[in-house]
C-alpha cells in the first residue's frame, strides 16, 4: 500500500488462558484499538507463566515487529513472574523502582503495603512507567515492549495511557457486505475481485446462526473510496446469484 | 509429576480475528477438551492468511509439541490456503483426494459443486481425512498437526471425531476458592503453600465484578487428594487473613 506498515505483536502470559479456565477477553480489545492507531497486530502467542517461555518469546517477537505488548503476570504474588522474565529477555536488572513505590504507598491505606504488594514496584532498570489510574501498580516499557496488566479494566485503562506514543500507519478501513448466499457459489466471482485489486484484502467468512449458513464479505484497506468501489461490485455479484447483499457501514 | 507430559499448540489461522472483528470462540472450547483428554495446551498463536506465516509457524511448533492443530482457512475461497500451507510446510503436493470429492458429491445438490467448492477436496498427499459431520467438506491429519474449520459449529464436530485418536496423560484437575481478600495480603501465605507443594501449580488471579475486587485462587494437578489438601490450606490462610472462603467444586 505504499507506506510503511507499523506491526505488533501481543503475547498473554497465563496458564488460566490456556487450561480454558478464563476466556482471554484483551485480545479483541488491543485488536479494534490497534487498528485504529493505525498499527497493524500481525500475531498473538498465549503462552503460560514459564519464566523460559517467557524470556525465549518476548526476544523472538521484539526483533520481528515494531511492537510488543504483553498482558499478565505483573501481581504480587508468585505466579507474577512477567517482569522478571522481561528483565532476562532485555539482559536488565529488576529493580525496585522509587517512583513506583511512591504511586504504591499513595494508594494503600497505613500498612497495607506488605512485601508482596511492594513486588509490584520491581521494574527492569531502564524502563518507563505505565499509569495504572485503576490501582496504581504501573506497567512499563522497555524498548519496543509494553508490559500491562491482565485484568481487563486495569489493563484497558493502562492501554489508553500509552495510545498517544504509539506511531502507527494509515488507519486499516474496513468495509463488509453479508448475505445468504454460499461462499463456494460466490467463490470464483469474489477471486476475480480480489485479482483486480490487489491493494484490498478481500476475506470470506462463513457464519452460522439463527437458523441458517450465511457469509459475509469483508474488505480491508486504507483507501475508503475503493472500499466502496469493491464492495458495491461484492454486492453486484451477489445479486447477480440471486442473493440480498446487505452492505455495512464503514468501520474501523 | 513423574509420567510424562503431551503437550499440543493450537494455531488459529485468520487476519479477521487479528484484526478485532471477530472474536475467536475456539480457543477456549480446544483448551477445556484437551484438558479433559489429559493434554497440556502449552501455546496458542493467532497468525495471519499468509503463507509464509503458515508454513513457518507450522513448522516450528510441529517440531516442539506433541500435538498440533490449526482453526480456519479450509474454505472455498480465494482466502483459504491453510490447506495448501500446511502441505508446502510438509514438503508434499495438495492433491485432489477421491474420498473427498465423493463426500463433497453426497452433500451438495446436483450442478452446485462447482470448482470452488472442489478446492475444499484439495488434501495434502498422504493425509488422513477429518470427518465433517455438518458441512461434508473435511479437514485432515498430516504427521501430528491436525487441521480444522474455523466455524464453531464444525470445528466442535471434528474436534470430537478426532478426540478419540489422542493419546494424553493424566487428566489435569483444578479446584479453586474464592474470596474477597486482595492478593497482596494472600501472596506471602500462598507462596509459603506454594514451596511446599511443589507439584501443584497454584494461581491467583484478582477478579473485578459487582462492583468490587476479589481473588480467585486455582490449584492444578493429577492428584485430587492432593488438591485437596492445598486448597483447604488456602482456605485456612484467606480465614487466619479475616477472609471467607469460597470453596469451588472439583472441575477439569
Amino acid at each position: 500500500m505504499g507506506e510503511k506498515t507499523v506491526t505488533a505483536c501481543l503475547l498473554i502470559v497465563g496458564d488460566e488462558i490456556l487450561s480454558g479456565r478464563t476466556t482471554d477477553a484483551n485480545l479483541p480489545f488491543i485488536a479494534k484499538r490497534l487498528n485504529e492507531l493505525g498499527v497493524r497486530l500481525m500475531e498473538v502467542r498465549v503462552i503460560p507463566d514459564a519464566e523460559a517461555r517467557i524470556v525465549e518469546t518476548v526476544n523472538e517477537t521484539r526483533a520481528a515487529f515494531d511492537y510488543v505488548f504483553t498482558t499478565g503476570g505483573i501481581g504480587p504474588t508468585h505466579d507474577d513472574i512477567t517482569s522478571g522474565s522481561v528483565a532476562k529477555a532485555f539482559g536488565v536488572k529488576l529493580m525496585r523502582n522509587p517512583e513506583a513505590v511512591r504511586r504504591l504507598e499513595r494508594h494503600y491505606p497505613p500498612g497495607a503495603l506488605n512485601e508482596a504488594r511492594l513486588r509490584m514496584a520491581e521494574i527492569p532498570e531502564g524502563a518507563a512507567l505505565i499509569d495504572n489510574p485503576v490501582s496504581a501498580a504501573p506497567g512499563f516499557r522497555l524498548g519496543n515492549v509494553f508490559v500491562i496488566a491482565g485484568v481487563p479494566r486495569i489493563m484497558q485503562a493502562m492501554f489508553e495511557g500509552i495510545a498517544p506514543l504509539l506511531v502507527g500507519g494509515k488507519p486499516v478501513l474496513t468495509r463488509s457486505v453479508s448475505c445468504t448466499v454460499g461462499e463456494g457459489t460466490l467463490a470464483k466471482g469474489l477471486g476475480w475481485i480480489q485479482d483486480r485489486y490487489k491493494s484490498v484484502d478481500i476475506g470470506s467468512y462463513p457464519y452460522f446462526r439463527m437458523g441458517g449458513f450465511g457469509t459475509s464479505l469483508v474488505a480491508r484497506g486504507t483507501d475508503a473510496a475503493l472500499l466502496d468501489k469493491v464492495i458495491h461490485e461484492i454486492a453486484e455479484l451477489i445479486t447477480s446469484l440471486g442473493g440480498t447483499p446487505s452492505i455495512d457501514a464503514l468501520t474501523g
